[in-house]
């Protein structure tokens, strides 16, 4: 599936087109990967905005980028043995090539919809940006935006798992019910309701310790009205911010809040953590396996239902990490 | 001297008054001091803005606050001897009571201007903001503004001394100049300028690690998209929203760019340093004893001058330290 245009203004399926290429031969030292699953980020989204972003600089009639699982179908890698299933960064499509030392091998008997979410980078992100930005302490209120996304739905259940008291916002109120009755969320929050600044402060009546941002925009600047002297903000996204070309102005609060508040605003990016990602693998596991931990994903049968899959992401209709099974 | 006048926009000398009063008897365990000296700070124009600001809330007849030093004329502590040159919230009057337990003895061998400027509030504020939340490392670019102010035209001199190499930003050519020439800054840009945001681009070719905020609005803004990864921003104030009825938006780039640099945006009170303040006087004095130090202070004569004292420091006219003799 290749980059056909870059969106101008919301993306739309047809900046995408299948494309049939012959299978690639894997050279000395490589693997040849099928693809069994792919997940697809908010983020990405910003990758196709030009060179501004982390995610690099897009280009027209190249493979959409992506996280991957996949079976190697051919090993030419001592370590890499056929049939095992791996991490990789596969892209949109249904075989790739990678270095033998550059895939991991996973544990076959758990779901690979788990390996990309919970266990990949939407998980790690979860708990890195959380712990280690946030560091939420028990009995600190923390607040999540796009709190049913791939990210925001760990963010608020590892807190819990922490001690903390968790509010989520959301774009529904179907997402709301279903964060607080699935997952255990004390409060859910429809940005979209009339009254949502009121509905935030009485949801928050001891104000905010940590906010863990995925949007940006007028959420956030609601967020800087309520946080606790001392408090954090996690700037893992900015997805109000994305999927158009006109982004819109700062949040007004900064800095004035931060100073009268002693607020720490901080912006991360999980690849920092890469040291670090076995730790947090093993501990995101522990919860899943404690039962403490639901990651949630919504499903797409087929790569070439990956663009609309990723227009369904950014609209919000998706809950949880976004999959599609190739 | 009294608040008269909540101010309307612009602070104007008219919102003060002089007030004449009989002198206040120390009570009890208290003395009574007599003011040498007052220094006036640009956060305190935020104090008169309302309730939204740490300052507290300002009220129409009561004495303008601030700090001072004075000579001990009675006193009914046997810590405290008459003649002693004391520290105090001394507020903008010629006589004031104070618990005996709450004022400071200080060294009289210095200019009373020292005791309010490098080893005051102004010199504190720079010395924790710069090294606990800034942090520059020897190479750092350090980058700060309103630089020829109070804390600014420390900073900058701080950062010196520990190795970084220091670009100012000014309200004139006149201060830009005495920054390089007389307190070793290795760039000093007006803000006025043309050209202000190339100037800027320029004088930071390894992008910027620590700005040091003093002004928030169109300076942070600049300054966002000139932040190198995980560069660190100290908020220390917001004097461009200061002396206005109506503060400015955000600034565009948060939290975007926040996020591609994984750049800390952190902001604090000196005051919760208290319990280290005399750590940093002692590092401050050692430095100023060294002569790598040259605190610089504007001065005015008379009481009755504080009201065009302070008018002057929010237009940008005063250099350093703006300090009154009683």
């Amino acid at each position: 599936m290749l980059i056909a245009a870059l969106p101008d203004g919301a993306l739309k399926p047809s900046d995408f087109e299948v494309h049939e290429a012959p299978t690639p031969e894997p050279a000395a030292g490589q693997v040849l990967v099928r693809t069994v699953a792919i997940t697809i980020g908010a983020g990405q989204r910003a990758g196709l905005q030009g060179s501004a972003s982390y995610a690099g600089a897009p280009e027209v009639g190249r493979v959409m980028g992506g996280s991957g699982v996949g079976t190697v179908e051919a090993s030419n890698h001592p370590k890499v043995a056929v049939g095992d299933l791996v991490r990789a960064d596969t892209g949109w499509q249904e075989y790739s090539v990678h270095d033998g030392d550059r895939v991991g091998a996973l544990d076959p008997s758990l779901d690979p919809a788990h390996h990309l979410g919970a266990l990949g980078i939407n998980g790690l992100t979860a708990y890195f940006g959380l712990t280690d930005i946030g560091r939420p302490q028990p009995g600190d209120t923390v607040l999540v935006s796009a709190a049913a996304g791939s990210v925001g739905h760990l963010v608020g259940q590892i807190a819990k798992v922490l001690g903390a008291r968790v509010v989520g916002v959301v774009g529904s109120d179907d997402k709301a019910r279903m964060l607080v009755e699935r997952l255990g969320f004390d409060v859910a929050l429809n940005r979209r309701s009339d009254d949502f600044r009121n509905a935030m402060r009485d949801a928050t009546p001891k104000r905010v310790d940590v906010y863990f941002d995925n949007t940006g925009g007028p959420i956030l600047e609601s967020a800087l009205f309520r946080m606790n002297t001392h408090g954090r903000i996690v700037c893992c996204g900015a997805a109000s911010q994305y999927d158009t070309s006109s982004p819109g102005g700062g949040p007004r609060g900064v800095p004035g809040l931060l100073v009268n508040n002693r607020v720490r605003m901080e912006g991360f990016l999980v690849f920092d953590y890469a040291t670090r990602y076995d730790e947090g693998r093993s501990q995101m596991r522990a919860w899943m396996d404690a039962g403490q931990l639901h990651p949630e994903s919504t499903e797409y049968q087929g790569l070439e239902q990956a663009p609309q899959a990723f227009v369904d992401l950014l609209a919000g209709v998706t809950v949880g990490t976004t999959i599609v099974r190739v």
